[in-house]
């Protein structure tokens, strides 16, 4: 008996959704919120249950019954082996705020970040969370389908990409962040914007820079040839800036899609001894202790925020209410002194 | 009533190991382990214990009879919002780390840092947690007597600096991890190396320092003037890094307390045109991301060590064992181009 022998196989919700042609929250409503659900497609719907024999996870309605009283949180789920500025205060955040409502936060690793699932069945089986909080969403992201077929409550720092269909999760804008940049620096006087992202295929990635494509048409100054692509490493990174540098030449300014990708070009800036801010406008996204230690503009997420929504999400799922999420919340712009303002931009240097 | 009442107080671990003239892992063993304790002291603290009316706490004793697998980590104990780059990456080791012995790991904040006791008690009280993980030791550190006195198992990342009879902890070595820094840079030709460090009263910083000044005497390099102190701020590192540099002259070089105040003295050094590693040399502690980002020498922390070894100490305890603890692991100096060898440090720069 292999595991893909379809005679041996139970059937998932996701089997019931496409024999009844709804989506997998509808067949999940069917059966905990039934009379949430239109009557002919619940009579749909329960006829596929019935004809497929399909039964809700026992884990999922053991949880039910005996509440844990805590979210499991993946760590290391990028396989970095550490969280990062953005997860580190996110986590510290979600802590106080679960602890707030009476819950509380579990973290756990899975041995292969790259198979996540057997971590989380674990999880669901040892009955230690009720339900978990997803961070580093992605295409081909096996978690959300796997938490909805097994009525496993979750929310997601980060869009789930594969299915917009799903709504359990919260996010930071960053086309907006990206727009709100790239429109500053237009008002600090800089006419040739360029962008520095990460290579096409990364959903946050193409999100960030559809900002600055959005922000420069709708500004007149798209130049679509003023894109430079590397990845999140910073000698690949300064890189890619000195040819996008070239490109731009003095008075041009850079958007980029991280702190490290504005770390690179502002190596490549000292290096050729001009100065971020005087002679090339650089803003950074994350607002990490890199921005901040070479005063580099950035944009700031509102984690406290996303935290508190997450948890907000979260419950309303665990309870069988509609979670309405799908929230994007805007990034703040910290500026510094790598963009500033046109009149001091021609200012000499003066210590 | 008041907490204070010497007649409605309970006695705790700390008045019999006063009055018995041991210390409080004895009473803990006379209670847990009488098999391991001398004959005449056993007899010593079980009249003591009969006289004072001492009983383990009951929560301690509930905590024994109904495991819940877990130990509880107080997330932003130093009140910044965050963990930073160390406890991030431990935060990630021991989390796996207690996975592979069948446990997990809770996170908690207290509303207030300052006063982190309720936190655990509502901790140990709710029965979430065996027992815990401490992060941030320092002077006057209420939490190791706090769990001393509740038999709560627990180990700290970091010494409990209060009460050398404690050693359920697993520590760097700050001293030996600087001792190697100032060789370092003395085998690389340097002969004028000062200390940047942090205000004196920081156990870790006093700590720290002690390496430098072992081996600046040790190796006939001592100038007790070559010193200066600079909270964990930027600004004020930079400052500092700059009489220091002005004093050391060029050719000197500096170790630093922390990779921030070694950006501190770097921003100073480039601000004079200077070269890190060229000019004046540097060494950071921590190797965080700017340490790698700047090109910076730094002292690594061996974290997946320190998280493994902390697990051991919490499993001993548990079980009622010697901790076997008080344990200090070397970090690692990772060389990096801000302390060059002394022959390339008279090279031009060539790019």
């Amino acid at each position: 008996m292999t595991a893909s022998s379809p005679r041996s196989r139970r059937a998932t919700i996701i089997d019931v959704a496409r024999a009844a042609s709804v989506s997998r929250q509808t067949v999940s409503n069917a059966v905990n919120t039934p009379e949430r659900v239109a009557p002919d497609t619940l009579a749909r719907v329960q006829s596929e249950i019935e004809r497929l024999g399909y039964q809700p996870s026992r884990a999922a309605q053991t949880l039910k019954q005996e509440r844990a009283g805590a979210w499991g949180i993946e760590l290391n789920s990028a396989g970095v082996g550490r969280l990062g500025a953005v997860l580190d205060t996110f986590l510290v955040e979600l802590t106080a705020g679960a602890a707030a409502h009476g819950s509380h936060v579990v973290p756990f690793t899975a041995p292969d970040p790259l198979q996540p699932i057997p971590a989380y069945e674990r999880f669901v089986a040892s009955r230690v969370a009720d339900g978990f909080v997803l961070t580093d969403t992605r295409n081909n992201d096996p978690r959300p389908a796997w938490l909805e077929a097994h009525h496993v409550p979750y929310a997601a720092f980060g869009r789930v990409w594969d299915d917009p269909s799903i709504t359990s999760w919260v996010d930071v804008d960053g086309a907006a962040g990206i727009e709100a940049a790239v429109r500053h620096l237009a008002d600090q006087g800089y006419e040739r914007i360029g962008y520095l992202g990460w290579p096409e295929g990364s959903p946050v990635g193409d999100d960030r820079r559809s900002g600055w494509t959005r922000a420069t048409v709708d500004l007149g100054l798209a130049h679509p040839e003023w894109e430079a692509r590397t990845p999140q490493v910073l000698d690949a990174a300064s890189s890619a800036a000195a040819g996008l540098l070239d490109a731009l030449g003095p008075g041009g300014a850079l958007v980029c899609a991280s702190d490290t990708l504005a770390l690179g070009a502002w190596r490549v800036l000292v290096a050729r001894g001009l100065e971020p801010g005087r002679d090339v406008g650089v803003v950074g996204f994350d607002d990490t202790d890199i921005a901040q230690a070479l005063d580099l503009s950035s944009l700031h997420q509102p984690l406290d925020r996303v935290a508190d929504r997450v948890l907000h999400v979260l419950g309303a799922r665990s309870a069988s209410r509609d979670p309405a999420g799908g929230l994007l919340l805007p990034p703040e712009l910290v500026v510094r002194s790598s963009s500033k303002p046109a009149g001091d931009r021609t200012t000499p240097k003066e210590k």
